[in-house]
């Protein structure tokens, strides 16, 4: 029962994703070739005073650790969107990011009572324990009974 | 001088990304494994009725098609952020998308005479001229004076 399984106020940690430049630089070429996700030296002076990932490289690499958090567990049927979305610090080669996601609400849908949408804060930290990333993801789920 | 040159109301028109089924499950594999993203026979049975798009692939798609727009003109110096990201229809194998941005406001940085905020709706359209994506941008833009 998936959505069942969601409370107001449960928090989970996981993840721990390793950003590598190789794959900063890989994203960036084939979709957002700005030149501080691309080239080391140009990009120190960038706004950022060195190489980042693509803000939607960041949203990939946080959905990558989401879905292996889900496996095993309720798994998401998909969403209607984001709200929300800041992102707050760059993201560098070396830094190993971690989700925070906490559940804010649960609605059960009042036209397909099938499905519920849990609606939930996720924010993605580096190991210094620094906020880079923070948004407000809505999932769909099936309900139990 | 970028920031200057963009006006309140001001739409652009831009953008023919061919959606490939190789395309959208090698970005699945890396970042988005769930079944509808990567298996064409076990998607007929999703939400979705067929392999679709990751909502964050079509996001990168979306930015590629961004970015060769900006070549040549006023390049971007990053992003606060997004808001209201909505995923309307799924994105399927074989479909064209393009991309129409308005631009809703132009913001003066306070604190930084020398950038500002260009705030516009990004619509993301199939080839039968659906809307499958939609969000809010921000980005940051060199003032020219």
């Amino acid at each position: 029962m998936p959505f069942e399984s969601f409370e107001v106020g449960q928090k989970h940690t996981f993840g721990a994703y390793e950003v590598t430049e190789e794959e900063i630089i890989e994203f960036a070429q084939k979709y957002d070739a700005q030149f501080f996700h691309l080239d080391r030296e140009a990009a120190k002076d960038s706004l950022f005073g060195g190489l980042c990932a693509s803000g939607w490289h960041t949203c990939a690499m946080t959905m990558a650790m989401m879905v292996e958090n889900m496996d095993g567990k309720g798994r998401s049927l998909g969403s209607p969107g984001i709200d929300s979305l800041s992102w707050l610090r760059p993201v560098y080669p070396g830094d190993v990011l971690c989700v925070e996601q906490e559940v804010l609400e649960t609605n059960p849908s009042k036209s397909r009572p099938e499905i519920g949408i849990v609606v939930s804060k996720v924010s993605v930290s580096n190991q210094k324990n620094e906020v880079v990333m923070e948004f407000i993801s809505k999932g769909i789920f099936r309900r139990g009974s």
